[in-house]
This record gives structure tokens, sequence and C-alpha cells, in this order.
């Protein structure tokens, strides 16, 4: 679309930020926690709070998992997006809360459909209160999220939060599809990824603008940018499953490869690879032999094939993707510490 | 509040239905099922195509539980109260189909969080396709739901609605705190069942009314007669899964015996039992000895102390305050298929 780049204020915005390199400091998640930190303690206090049940384990339970420190960024990304349209109410704070128990609610999910004893360093919920729990407090944070988000009166905001609700879930039941399934190409595990977790990212971006009463365009953007930072974050997620691209392996690796996840570095390992190499593959992912010693030979390969380094490729691609989403948008803190995330999250596996 | 039966319409409309025993024939669901036959063809209909997906598993096994035969008195109910509140529109349907999603997503979980092999005489979801797409597939079918809700852009509904979601979880919850125990007492398992059958009941009748812009105290009353007939409902079946006034057992019994559920029955057995009857309910419900011979003990011991004819007792209080909760409404066909069902729900057990 060139004529997206004939407005004036699209020339002035139109300055080029280099993603990558010549920074003296390395790109930071930090500009954007500070913009965002007096609407992100509303956000806390209100996540406990609409936590709270009189039923005693569902605090608990939730409480377990929110408390265990993730950044929260697709809740700031609600609340950045809020604000740099000009928002001065109060109802971002409410769907960002609501993007965050979504969030929540399919984590636990997550950790029943896949069986996981850790998350984010402590025991999965399901390992200290069981299945049940987990699918319940799960059930119960979604109740929660869509009360928060009738309580603003937003249908548009509604919309958009409930298809991504479905999504989601179709994306994880894709997911089972792909698990052990070394056919699996690009195309396949993109449409995962970009259902499992774009769809959220795209959202939570997407509700800023709407509840700011933004025009469709820039509502556009703001869903281009989270889809396309969403993809990028997913990427590097599965690049630094298998370390990233430094060749040491530190903890909390090997955990797609212990699930038989087929990630996009194994996609690609796998394809590149000799008959031999992927009788290797098929041997670790689809018969189950996921020891120590595997784990090192498939990071060997994955190197060797440069899989690692170009599933961070990819991710680079879409988070450059993202930045252009946004480049019609004005010049201002909150745009750069969002085009900052997008270093930031790509930076992390380099 | 006396007041209510002031005005005239109260006294045209309060002719006294007996709901036991003058009538030449047995209560029927039948005239509630043929008066809301064209438009439940509408909402079937609506609840086959959205239950679709290009994500093949999802239709299969949604399809699977929407097929196996309920009989969606719950979906009836929103149709009803629609119409007998004079509505003419299209969003009952659509609201309709999301209460029988959100009662098939509680049933997905259900069977995930009760470890259940059997639903409505087939084989569990989760025992055919594993707990992963029982417990993502309930959470696409909600997601659903929701969209459904807000394409009728009825914020009341969506209120009534989503917070039917977070009760229904915290029923779920608390169940599993007073499963294989005996402490548990009546207004426990009352809290239980309020919270896990009566809320989804409450909402489906209250949303038709909302959505026929009906006056409050119309709203509530559709509420308050949802509320008691759940109640009734879930004490009709907990008493059936015993058997009910029968003192023969058929098939389909013992279930809620066997899974260690401490419903109604148990707990009045229980507790107006000896020390040493009290010492066989520890055995077979907490120490999970439920073989048929203790099945059978089981019953003898509940008409022993009229346990069951006890929970068919409280399930007819609450039929009849349901029955009251339509008194002021005008007479009609809708009105007695809704009186009626009251009957038919009590009549199941006796």
């Amino acid at each position: 679309m060139p004529g997206r780049w004939q407005n004036e204020e699209t020339l002035l915005s139109g300055v080029v930020i280099p993603l990558q390199g010549d920074r003296g400091a390395k790109a930071s998640i930090e500009p954007l926690v500070k913009l965002v930190k007096p609407d992100m303690e509303r956000v806390n206090r209100l996540i406990l709070a609409k936590a709270g049940s009189d039923v005693e384990m569902i605090p608990e339970v939730a409480r377990h998992l929110i408390d265990s420190g993730g950044k929260r960024l697709r809740p700031m990304l609600t609340i950045a997006a809020a604000r740099m349209c000009g928002y001065e109410g109060e109802h971002h704070v409410m769907l960002a809360a609501s993007v965050e128990f979504m969030h929540t609610a399919t984590l636990l999910h997550d950790d029943v459909v896949d069986e996981s004893e850790m998350r984010r360093g402590k025991k999965a919920a399901r390992m200290v209160w069981g299945n049940q729990a987990s699918v319940l407090v799960g059930d119960f944070l979604l109740g929660q999220a869509f009360r928060m988000m009738v309580e603003t009166g937003s249908l548009s905001a509604l919309d958009v939060l409930s298809h991504a609700a479905t999504v989601i879930a179709e994306g994880e039941v894709l997911q089972l599809s792909t698990a052990r399934n070394l056919d699996t190409n690009e195309d396949e595990y993109l449409a995962v990824i970009r259902a499992k977790t774009a769809a959220l990212f795209s959202a939570a971006a997407e509700v800023g603008p709407i509840v700011a009463g933004a025009p469709k365009s820039t509502i556009s953007a703001f869903r281009s940018y989270g889809t396309n930072l969403g993809l990028a974050f997913q990427l590097i997620d599965d690049a630094l499953d298998y370390g990233g691209s430094s060749a040491t392996l530190g903890k909390n690796v090997g955990d797609d490869f212990r699930e038989g996840k087929v990630t996009l570095p194994v996609v690609l390992a796998y394809r590149r690879g000799s008959d031999s190499e992927r009788d290797f593959w098929k041997e670790a992912l689809v018969d189950n032999h996921t020891d120590d010693d595997r784990l090192g030979e498939a990071v060997r390969l994955m190197h060797k094939y440069d899989a690692i380094a170009d599933t961070v490729a990819r991710a680079r691609h879409y988070a450059e993707m993202a930045r252009d989403a946004l480049a019609p948008m004005k010049r201002g803190d909150h745009k750069d510490a969002l085009v900052e995330v997008l270093e930031f999250c790509v930076g992390r596996a380099e």
C-alpha cells in the first residue's frame, strides 16, 4: 500500500529506527514498563481482587500463577496502546486485566494438556492442586475475564477478545496434531503459533485503540503490531527452548524436546538433515527417547543446519512487520517503547 | 411480600395448579417441547454451525456430545421465557445456543475433572480423544458461546451469562472439597448444586425476558423460576443415581457412589445412621470400596432412613418455589408448559 506513505504525519513519523545493532545499549523492555507503571499498578490490584472467591482454593491456585512473576507483556500492550491513542478513562485497566486472566487461564489448561510439571520455574499448579483444580480455576478466570469486559460495556472489545478465546483453543487443538508429528511443515507450525499465541497479543493490542475510540486504521495498525509481535515472541521462545543462538545450554532448556513438540527449530533441522539424522529425530520425538545426550545431539544438529539462527531470522521478519505496522502512527514515548519491545523480544535469543 | 398479590392480574393468574396427584396423565415435558419446536430447530442448526471449525477434531468432539441426545432443557427455557414475554426477534435463538454451549463445555470439563468413563450412555469424549481434547474443545465452545452473546449486543444478557460462567466454575471447585468428605452438611451440598447446576438454569431462564425487554419484576420471576427448577432438577438427579424412590436398581445407577460424591441422599443417610452404619459409609466413600454389594447396602440404608424420599421432598419444595415465582405471570400455554416441567422433573424420581 504505497498510499500509506503519502500523508505528512507519516512522513514525519517515518524516521527509521533500526531494529538492530547500532545502539549503545541493548534494547530493553524497561521504557515500556516505566511508561505503563501507574496503570499497571491498578491492573495488578484489579487482578488480585478479581482472583478472589469465597471458594478458598480458587485464589490460592490463581495466585500461585499470578505471583510467579510473568512479565505481563500482554496487559502492558493494552495499556500502552490505549494511552498512545490518548485514552484517559478507566476501561483499559479492566481490559488489560481481562487479557492477563485469559492468558493465565490458558496456562492453567495448557499445563493439564501438556502434562507439564513446571511452569515459570515453580511447580505447575496441577502438580500442587491436581488437574481438576487447574481446569476449573482456568474456567473461573475465563469467566471473570468476560465479566470485566462486560463491565466496560464495549461490545467491540468483547467481540475481539471472545473471538481470540476461540482461536486460542483452536490453536491448542491444532498443536495436538503437530506433536510428535515430523511431517509438520513451517506453514502448519505458523498456523499453530498464530492461533495459540499471536491471537491474544493481537487482541491485547487491538482493544487499546478500540477503547480509546481510535479510527479504524489505527485499530488495524495495533492489531497488526500485536499479531506480528506475538509471532516473533513465540518463535524466539521456541528458539530459546534449545538455548537460542549461543551454543551452550543453560537451565530451563529442552522442555519442548521432552514433550515432543515440533517447533520451527525442529522443522528446519529435520528437513535439512540427512536420512540418518532424520532417523535420530524420529527416535527422539516420535518414539520419545529424549534424554540429555539426545538433547545435546538435537542442539548440535540445529546449529549444524542453522535452524536456531534461521528461527531467530524469521522472528526478526515478523518484528519488522510489527514495526512497520506502527510506522504511520505519531512518534512519542509510547511508540518508541513499543518498537523497542520488538528488539528486546528478538534480542533475547541472540 | 404480600403486596405482590394485590394486583388484578395476579388474582386472575393465581389459580392454583396442583403440582401433584390429581391429574389423569403423568406430567410431561412434551407440551414444552412442542411449543418451542420451531425455535429449537433453529437453535439446533445454529449449534451445529457454531460447533464447526477448520480444526478437524473440534467438530468431531463437539458433535459426539451434541448428538448424544440431551434433552436441551436449558435452551428450551430461554426460548420459552422469551416467547412468553412476547419476544419476536432472533436473539433468543443465539442466547439459547450459547446456554447449551456453556452446558456442553461444562460437561466436557467435568468428565476430565471427575475422570468419568461414560456420559449419557456413550463413552465420555475424554475416553475417545483424551483429556487434552476435552479441555480444549470445552474452551472453544465457551469462546463460541461468548461470541454468540456478543452478536446479540445485549450487555445485560452478557452480564448474566458471564456471571453464571464464573459461578459454575466456583461450584465445581467447591464440589471437589465435598467429594469423599462425609462432614458435608445439607447447606454445603446446597451451595454446591446452587452454583454448579442452578446458576445456569437461572441464567438460561433470565436471559429470555432480558432479550424481550421485559420489566425488572418479570426478569426476577424467571431468574427465581430457573434457580429453583435447577435445584429441584439436581436433587432429583442425585436421587435417581440411587434408583429414585423405587427400591429396585436399574441401569446407570451408582455413578455418584463410585465417584465418592457426597450428595443429599448420602448426607441424610449418613447423618441419620448408627455409628456402625456411619463406618460403612466411611469405608465405602472415604476409603473407596464401592463394589455392587456395597452399592446395594447403601441403597438399603437410604431407604431405611427415607433419605431418597426426603431428597425428592426437598426437590418438591424447590419446585413449589419455582411455580410460585411464575404465579404473578399471565396464564397461557407457555406458563402451563413451564409449570408442568416442574412436575415432570420431580416425577422422574417417584
